[in-house]
């Protein structure tokens, strides 16, 4: 097989980072992938070597890690800013203006910015890979790359896995206080767990994956959500509830729903995350993790493996 | 977006042939594909133009058809010869000795001669699509074209939508006899129903998906195979039973198995096909129609698609 070599430049190097390196170090070469790690960039400075402890040999910001090596692809593994997306979405201005590729597990600049990363990208002949930023390293984004030719109509996903592990509790008897509590024991929840149970997290997901699928613009600001907090075993009554992410067109929203047992979602437990996807000729239901160091690696591997193919 | 030029012949033009011919007219342009269809053989011999009826213009079989319009892909979609894999592989042969790509429908091929086939095509560069095979439409040999890196470890299908049909209807409360009339009736099943029923078309399909999966070289006869046309409804006693294509490493078996409410195949109902893959990372499974000329015809255009791309 003949291997394909790329620079690449990492934003953020925390646990995914970390994970990321070691992937490519291991099944790069069996993929046909060489991938040379030659900056890593964080809030603290600029590493410009190939090592697992972050190093700092410069100091600077992202654009500077940028001028000083010229990679082929950034790998944006930092932490999400919703505010104003920073510092990612002035370095992928920068890079995507230049050709450089971007790969992402940051959600931020695409829940806010995804029409104007994606025009930039088309007009510079440059590849956004974001397979991470929805279920992890289990395929959403890059299964719908494959069904080109196909309408999708309507999307239903399970896309929180920590809302979705305190639900799971809560049908089997736990109060919302308990099954949280655990959640965050097993580290399925931060110990600020409120962008995941108020329905932010699994917005912004529906906002990447809405805009993908049906070639929109939406931003978070667009998408309508309510979480889990208020719900309480109680009011439950035997039911099951997820939190259901869902879009018909223009119209996305975040919000728990009664399941029945005949819905393919119905048996979607604990961590696990799933995507069910209405298209003009079918409908197509995956399943898998939705997050995890590893996972989120694998999600941006493959779209880097994807990237040197030419299909992203 | 730039439009790739195929020039494809047809092996085969049952109802999956005419729906791939209006998919590719309908939804080849907005997905940058324009293929045109050179010539169309089947039993009754050669058609040198694009019509939705088979008109016969020239004798011969399919070699002669390949002389005459040297096309760049050929798809077959003529049905399976599990004797010999004719005419089939002998087309196979000799176009990907010229580099000319096979997208195939037909498990005949692939089931009795996966690695001479793959090997040949290696040798000259030509590409493979094999996605309409397992699952029709809903990504299965694709899906794992997605997952390059990964180390596959185990399968577990529900591959053939007539045995999950009736195992469903029986665990509903029909008869065997009750439930296989019923399939018939509504097109789910043959009037002939023995490869289904008896487990073999979920062989051949588990053959080829171990092959591509595992990187092996099996061959249908290597696959242990039983079904469902001794399973009475009394035996069943409530449980729910399912006809499981299953494989680790080189063992492959289908066989009907007892299914637990927690596994994620147990809410796969009626004609559903599913595959739950295992690897070193993570599980996933994908669930969807596994039959139908649309689904088929879409797994075929998705596989067009995908060789114009590079992924195949």
């Amino acid at each position: 097989m003949t291997s394909v070599s790329l620079r690449a430049m990492f934003l953020g190097y925390g646990n995914v980072g970390k994970a990321l390196r070691k992937m490519i170090k291991e099944r790069g070469e069996k993929t046909g992938l060489n991938v040379k790690i030659e900056a890593v960039v964080n809030r603290s400075g600029i590493m410009l070597e190939d090592s697992d402890n972050f190093i700092k040999n410069k100091e600077g910001g992202p654009i500077d890690a940028l001028n000083m090596t010229n990679p082929d692809v950034i790998i944006d593994v930092s932490s999400a800013n919703y505010e104003s997306g920073e510092p990612s979405l002035s370095l992928y201005r920068e890079a995507l203006s230049r050709g450089i590729h971007v790969v992402t597990a940051n959600k931020a600049p695409l829940a806010l910015r995804y029409g104007e990363i994606m025009d930039l990208a088309k007009k510079h002949s440059a590849s956004v890979g974001f397979q991470a930023t929805v279920m992890s390293g289990t395929p959403s984004i890059n299964l719908l790359r494959l069904m080109r030719g196909l309408k999708i109509v309507k999307i239903r996903g399970i896309l929180n896995g920590t809302t979705n592990y305190i639900l799971t509790r809560m049908h089997q008897g736990l109060e919302y206080d308990q099954a949280l509590k655990e959640a965050q024991a097993l580290g399925y929840a931060e110990t600020n767990p409120e962008h995941d149970v108020n329905g932010f997290d699994a917005a912004a997901k529906l906002t990447i994956l809405t805009n993908f699928a049906m070639g929109l613009n939406l931003s978070i600001k667009d998408v309508v959500f309510s979480g889990i907090e208020n719900i309480r075993k109680s009011s439950l009554k035997g039911k099951k509830v997820k939190l259901i992410a869902y879009s018909e067109g223009r119209f996305a929203k975040v919000s728990p729903e009664e399941i029945t047992k005949e819905d393919p979602l119905y048996n979607v437990e604990g961590v696990m995350n799933a995507l069910d996807i209405h298209s003009d000729i079918q409908e197509v239901v995956i399943m898998g993790p939705g997050a995890g160091p590893q996972n989120a690696a694998f999600g941006l591997f493959s779209d880097i493996v994807l990237i040197t193919k030419g299909l992203i």
